[in-house]
């Protein structure tokens, strides 16, 4: 509207760098015009001056950082944050949504300009809006599929339960199990497909909760069941360690009895015995994203003035959609499958 | 000096009950003559309305987080912290003084009221002033011995090594080694001291870093200078782990060849194979005084005015060393046997 450049809107504003009186005119008539409004702890979050970000972690009946993949993940978002310029803080929340938007307008009651928050579950354009309305950007983590309105990261689980059955028939299985979340899962998705796509037979699907005691209980249901499958494949290492712990007191051997590959690729998966073959989270790359969506989501939202929004689009033309609609991104990384002894000798 | 109650200053001050005008003149006069001045975000904390606590953390090679004591320390303290009307954030710290201090620094300016702090190491008289001038109220857990000036809770450490040699000798165990920190350690002197009462002979004494690496390279180095005690202290859980995979890579059986006990209690021991018996860190008892004291700490620095120092303490008669010195407290909790399998069995 003004005729000038982005950054001669943010050179008016600032006064970083001289501008011509009569453009510097043009520009502020423009921003009254608009009703356009500089957010500040956008801004701060921008220039990393006095930044901080948060996380923002799901805790169900263990607390959130029992979860080694969550740890690693807030550990590694810490050091990227920090080393950005900007301080970092951890909090947990139950599993509703209300506590969600009350963590993220208790740290922006703080200071606290942006936030990395993991999910109890998929968000719907509902809780999109709660959130949006506290006023701090947000990038979504952990996250399967892209939520409309939403800035959005995660790992491609569906890929990584393909490879981890693939590996196990690559040692010659032709009969594999699942334990892990059913269903409406990638990863049991991605078992299923794979069964069928080799011709193999699929062993039993047992549904766990993602936890230690889920897996150990969904392995002795197994083993009481007398139907134990040559090979196994764990949804995560928290059911990878409660299913060993099952197997090695009902004198059931891994590999020897039942080969076994599990997800996440944690420092527990690590120092089990045996070690446990699994597909290491893209934990790095999900981090560093996630924390560069989060401060391109600010720039969009509010350090700039935004395009009025595209009438083809459908949108409703109000600014809020516009920078929603900007915003908007999904980001999906690979995992990578990390061989130890739990799949059989190589 | 106004010849008052602390009750009727407080009234004075925050009108919650009427004073007498002359008496509250005389309150006055006395606030001016003392210079006392309340302070706020202490207020805040006592008040519990918008008060929040911080846990500072330290890391050294591993991210603070992937200690499970640290982890579940963490989650128990939220917990009560949030019972009691608090918002509760986590970060950690490199392991350098300065960076304590800069954490607690930061946590202040984001009006964050109090904070648990982990120590690197033990605290002198210098660190702890450096601390105290950020001016929030502090606690740090995890803490062996008192330190003058400070306000401290911790374990204890050299009774849960006495309880875990004398358990291991109760399983007829004459010669008893040990792995972990060594030198200026309780765990360490209690197995020393454990073992010459009971005139056991002392095993090898294995010097490792409190991670999981550090156990595996000190037991990977007792088996290959052949040297296996038919029993082993580790003194902590994340040793006790990586002492557990040396020891199944070389063949060597727990707790047939090798009776185990270990310290900490934490999950990963209840599901490592076998489950480790652990002396478990009084975690609940801990984070309840830790808060507890906090609050006390705050009371006694500053939402009262304080007493002159007592001068036959030999203090300097300043209000600083006097606050200090009447939240000065130490607070220490005994762990307790917990009794699986990788001691022998029972």
């Amino acid at each position: 509207m003004a005729g000038v450049s982005d950054a001669v809107v943010s050179y008016t504003l600032n006064g970083r760098a001289p501008v011509a009186p009569a453009t510097a005119e043009r520009v502020r008539e423009a921003i009254r015009t608009l009703g356009y409004r500089p957010n500040h702890t956008a801004r701060a979050l921008k220039s990393g001056s006095s930044g901080a970000i948060a996380l923002i972690a799901p805790r169900g009946e263990d607390p959130a950082f029992t979860n080694p993949f969550f740890t690693e993940f807030a550990a590694t978002a810490e050091d990227l944050a920090r080393r950005r310029g900007f301080a970092f803080y951890m909090a947990s929340y139950a599993l509703d949504r209300e506590t969600v938007v009350d963590r993220l307008q208790e740290f922006a009651d703080r200071q606290v300009d942006g936030a990395l928050i993991i999910p109890d579950d998929r968000r719907d354009r509902r809780s999109v809006a709660a959130i949006d309305a506290v006023g701090v950007p947000w990038v979504q983590v952990d996250t399967v599929d892209p939520i409309p309105g939403a800035s959005t990261v995660g790992a491609d689980l569906y890929r990584g339960g393909v490879d981890a059955t693939t590996h196990l028939a690559d040692h010659g299985h032709r009969r594999i199990g699942y334990v892990g979340h059913v269903g409406d899962e990638p990863r049991h998705r991605a078992w299923q497909d794979t069964c069928r796509r080799l011709g193999l037979d699929p062993g039993p699907a047992l549904p766990a909760r993602f936890t230690r005691e889920g897996g150990y209980a969904a392995a002795s249901r197994m083993v009481r069941a007398g139907d134990l499958p040559p090979a196994l494949f764990a949804a995560s290492d928290l059911v990878a360690l409660g299913v060993l712990r099952a197997f090695h007191e009902a004198g059931v051997a891994v590999p020897d009895d039942v080969a076994l590959v599990s997800f996440d690729g944690s420092w527990e998966a690590e120092y089990s015995w045996p070690a446990l073959t699994s597909v290491r989270q893209p934990i790095e790359e999900m981090a560093d994203a996630a924390l560069t969506q989060l401060l391109a989501a600010d720039s969009a939202d509010s350090s700039e003035p935004t395009d009025p929004p595209d009438a083809a689009d459908g949108l409703e033309a109000s600014d809020g959609l516009a920078q929603r609609h900007r915003r908007e991104r999904h980001s999906v990384f690979p995992g990578r499958l990390v061989l130890r002894a739990s799949c059989g000798t190589h």
